[in-house]
């Protein structure tokens, strides 16, 4: 078994559902699982472990300080989520700053990060250790955050350990920071297309979460005639379509991937019907040209059924161009090592992103994922190709340390 | 406190939520609770208590035996349901039998019944009690019903001590009910619009239910290009409107109150999902043709996404006139008593519309509901009017024991 399958193993059971789908959202059982395997993984590799006050941890080969060189990921998944996005960049990193040991004591301090809470599957917002690190994000209202059960951030924090009162922006651990590369797998058929294993990301784009609460009057399903109803099931289904047809039009992509309708009830007409909108586009302002549309065909949907409507923002991601200069130092280096390289922009949303636009410079490199697939059982990507991530990513921090 | 307030005060608590809202799904903490307080209620009123095999709960004045009268109704909510819907029918039961026990033994065996599981709101089959004791439903296929949690009726049963194998149809205990009337808040506002407390019940509509399974391919919300999408949730909010339009057209009620959305990341594309149809009309070949239409739409619609459909039949209820001999002397006899009585047909489905159809002399009372609205918290019935029903069954008890 190579090293890279080994390390790879210890993960795969954790949060693995029958169908294949993770379920490793943030402060559940199967994330605080991940976050031990990340210590011990720390402990083993005799690297400095430092669990920031924002759920972020770190482990660093030389003395934490400003300036220093920093690659990761996450460890946590949506519902239902694939293996790789995420770990891979972990796993990747561990393997790396172990074969860059053998070449003795770094330049600078290097270290691997397990950010907290990217995927914002559990409490509506993404990146959020990163967010909350750059202070991008008020950890007041991250502290309020809900998840489905109705249980705060703030409770989960406490029930392991963390303070919200200390939550929010740290400046300190932030300037350790002096470059910052992840690697990830590609969440779409670029590299797959023009047949490369390793690419470098130009850009993140732009994206946000909307949520649309409809309310209208429960009733009975059979005694209401249909003049009487308020049912706020049916504007969302206007919804639904709108943030198609306006993705379409507008060359943006919109996506209602969530919908909760109370009391769901098959016999009852709903009272209240929620669908989350998730939107992106190359620039900011095609993004809120989209969301002003469907919110528009909300309301026109809601006042023609007596419906009331609120929107509300969950988070926005600015996106993000990834400095030109690292990222074209990056892919030097990983052409020289794999012989092809290829630059690609992304829709998905990362912590480099929310590094990069805090000033910080970051760069991302992507491995070929076969299906193309991300945020399902279906996302891959080859030992062949992980490995040659390793590769190019050990390259990297060689250079960046060189 | 009047009898009627002091009883009602003992269920009342049983099963609500803040807002109102009671959750009394079958077999549930809150439905074994009132089931306790039905036996406590027939142990205090020195009745026989009969649980049968099927759950429901019968509470005998007089050694029961074939040719007896049996009034109630159940007990069971759906998720967020009203005060009324079923708990009025059995309270008035219990106290129209306490008020006919000062008068002697009856001529006939009585009994307050408590059908099982009406509401369909756990197991998504509805009136499942009078089903199964009249045969009309498979008791094997009703054991296999599964809630959203994936527990089985036969789990639930075999939980709370009955034997899966000896459910089903019972000639014995359906002999015994010569005559049902039950009585029930009114489900609508036509008691309202006439300006009387108490109605007959002429007819139960034809209805069923349906379930629209979409099968898409998960993916990535921000990396999937629209043109690469399988996305279910497209489809479904056709079906929605498709239903609303159908139903318009026809002169019908179709109503999704209940939407499933699988994985539910909303940065993911989801890879199933699924839309519970209620569609009710006077006659089944009007509820047959809306459903036909809503098939059509929803199978266009998941064609043009790439999205595979399949739809279940979960139940059907016929519907069920109501005889006219005893409508007539029903409504003879709360004339007589209130002074006014009307005649009206509903949407909504009870337990002696299983009965009729099963060729048992059936009837039903209906009580004045403020708002007309039912299945929800705003559901209502005055004390006063509540008084009026527990007269008129008096009444109609009376009268058929003479």
């Amino acid at each position: 078994m190579s090293d890279f399958a080994a390390l790879w193993s210890e993960l795969e059971p954790i949060g693995r559902a029958e169908d294949g789908g993770y379920h490793r959202l943030a402060w559940t059982g199967a994330d605080l699982e991940c976050r031990r395997w990340f210590r011990a993984r720390a402990e083993r590799l005799g690297l400095l472990l430092d669990e920031d006050p924002n759920g972020n941890q770190w482990a660093w080969w030389g003395e934490p300080s400003p300036g220093g060189v920093v690659t990761g990921s996450h460890l946590d998944s949506v519902p239902g989520g694939g293996a790789f996005d995420g770990p891979l960049g972990v796993v990747s990193a561990f393997l790396a700053l172990e074969r860059l040991r053998a070449g003795g004591r770094p330049s600078r301090p290097v270290a691997v990060v397990n950010f907290a809470d990217e995927e914002g599957g559990r409490f509506g917002v993404a990146t959020l250790g990163s967010r909350l690190l750059t202070g991008s994000i008020d950890p007041g209202r991250a502290a309020a955050l809900t998840d489905a059960a109705g249980v705060t951030l703030a409770d989960a924090w406490r029930a392991n350990g963390l303070d919200p009162a200390r939550a929010g922006a740290d400046p300190e651990r932030l300037a350790r920071i002096g470059t910052s590369v992840d690697l990830h797998v590609e969440q779409g058929r670029r590299l797959v297309d023009v047949g490369v294993p390793v690419g470098v990301a130009t850009a993140v784009w732009p994206h946000g979460r909307w949520r649309y609460e409809l309310s209208g009057r429960g009733d009975h399903a059979g005694t209401t005639r249909l003049a009487d109803r308020s049912d706020p099931v049916l504007p969302l289904a206007h919804t639904v379509l709108a943030a198609r047809a306006a993705a379409e039009e507008a060359g943006a992509v919109a996506t209602v991937g969530r919908i909760a309708v109370h009391p769901g009830a098959v016999n009852a007409i709903a009272s209240r019907a929620t669908a989350w909108l998730d939107a992106r586009a190359p620039d900011e302002s095609v993004v809120r040209s989209v969301v002003a549309e469907v919110t528009a065909s909300a309301e026109a949907a809601a006042g023609l059924h007596g419906v009331g409507v609120s929107v509300a923002e969950e988070s926005w991601s600015g996106g993000a161009t990834f400095g030109s200069e690292l990222r074209g130092r990056l892919a030097g280096v990983v052409g020289g090592r794999l012989g092809s390289v290829a630059e690609l922009p992304t829709g998905a949303g990362h912590d480099a992103a929310v590094l990069a636009a805090a000033g910080v410079p970051a760069a991302m490199l992507f491995v070929r994922n076969p299906t193309g697939t991300s945020h399902d059982p279906a996302e891959s990507a080859t030992v062949e190709d992980c490995l040659a991530g390793v590769d190019a990513l050990t390259a990297v921090l060689g250079d960046l340390l060189s």
